[in-house]
């Protein structure tokens, strides 16, 4: 757990429901109120237009980092993935991810930049411009160690990438491009839960090719497309789970997407044993995004 | 993950918004309205006025279970802990738990009866009348072994029980009985989470002397309605953790209910990460709720 008095002065902090707001005079993330927001340290623009498509800003209110203790080595940064206000995801986000990682991986002490995106209010946004953030870590996340465990585990016991075998799993397949696939998890927590994986074995999400990366920003655009004509344009936590960014190539551990559609709800149950009950079959999933346009 | 296809019956699966119905004349767990339940596993009657107080029976769509698969070691109950359909907490609730805990312990297939209580759609609750459920599992949860594994760390290291150094420290304590102490714990992952603990070192909630139980669930009721209070009625879940049912005693392990108040979303860097951040120091969170009415 960590606190971070910083974030008590946010707006609505202890509020039930965050604030909405639709009028772009007075959105943050929207081209104008560049004022609004701390200096950024990424822009990608636009030379024909003149004009900027994605900015990479510090966190007004961090939940960790130099910013708020000069002691802790980490960072909170917001990607503003693109200048208007209804867009539902950016066309350069995962490249800009992959920037930010490079960034960091040049300072010894941050072990792991975790990627999260949060859309809708139910999936923990308080703002409706499209945008993620990035957190900068001293240490590896303890469910990203969990996995790399599980992982190693696998990897012993079949000698082969526990995500490469995933890849090869047809009836969980939602889609394919030359570079990534699209599946529906073994064991899916949410209902239409989706992960998007390289087809070539590859641990570290920074390593990877721009093609790939986008390739990886497409995909994960239409499955986004593709929930929203099947679930009715759910809330959805969008993450990044990849190697510490220290470690070497590891065999066992392959970087992914999961995206996490926050329909059925976490309860008293999945909070107090770790596990979760869904109702539906990875394959059913698989099939009703398929067929979804 | 446990795939669960019986639920998908269940009304309003995949709809967003829970049901609520107001009208106890169509709610299955007001009196009258008996027959729309599975028969009884544990009845609780007022003798003076002929009625029952408390009613356990088959969850309708059973997440796991006999009654779902033979094959499969485990079950679903619900508890309806009050004939009053806007009544907040049964006053037998916990030890119905405690009854149906020393049943289950006697079938050596089971190995861990986990409690909860979702209250509020934001909890996941689907009904409103006052209730609870308990699931039965033929193994130990994840998380209760994390919980095991760590109290098992820190007595090596300090030589006594995590749980009772937790009682000792006055600044987060809120409530404190005979039998019982509420405290604010050392790292809270939600806004006002609580602890309830007994004062004297147990490990299994089944083997607890019954006027502790009564002391624990009138604790429960009073931190209920502070949180009420101090929070504006929030959605919340309470659940316990206990000792597994065939183990020994344990010298390192401690039981409690934890309640989990739904104020502050869970989004995607906690999913990502199993780290939670929080903007208030537990310190402050126990003076809040001590001196709330």
């Amino acid at each position: 757990v960590l606190i971070s008095s910083e974030r008590a002065d946010r707006p609505n902090e202890f509020a039930h429901a965050p604030v909405h707001r639709n009028a772009s005079i007075e959105c943050p993330f929207c081209p104008g109120n560049e004022h609004l927001t701390p200096p950024e340290v990424l822009t990608y623009t636009d030379r024909g237009a003149g004009t900027w498509t994605l900015r990479v800003v510090p966190n007004k209110y961090p939940a960790i980092g130099m910013q708020a203790d000069p002691e802790i080595a980490g960072a909170h940064e917001v990607i503003i993935e693109s200048p208007e206000h209804h867009a539902t995801l950016g066309q350069q986000l995962m490249r800009a991810v992959r920037d930010r990682m490079l960034y960091w991986k040049q300072d010894e002490r941050i072990r792991y930049v975790q990627f999260f995106k949060n859309s809708g209010e139910a999936a923990g946004a308080s703002l409706e411009h499209p945008h993620s953030q990035l957190i900068a870590l001293p240490m590896v996340p303890a469910r990203v160690r969990e996995e790399l465990d599980g992982s190693a585990r696998y990897f012993e016991d079949h000698g082969r990438c526990f995500f490469c075998d995933e890849l090869r799993e047809g009836a969980r397949l939602i889609l394919e491009t030359d570079q990534v696939q699209a599946v529906a998890p073994w064991a899916p927590r949410f209902g239409f839960e989706t992960w998007i994986l390289p087809k070539a074995h590859e641990s570290h999400f920074e390593n990877t090719e721009p093609a790939a990366v986008q390739a990886l920003n497409g995909a994960l655009r239409i499955i986004i497309g593709k929930l929203d004509e099947a679930a009715a344009h759910p809330a959805y936590n969008v993450i990044l789970h990849t190697a510490p960014l220290h470690e070497p190539e590891l065999e066992h551990y392959h970087w992914h997407l999961e995206i996490l559609p926050r329909i059925t709800g976490v309860a008293g149950f999945e909070w107090a044993t770790g596990y979760f009950i869904n109702s539906t079959e990875p394959e059913e999933y698989a099939r009703l995004l398929r067929d979804s346009p």
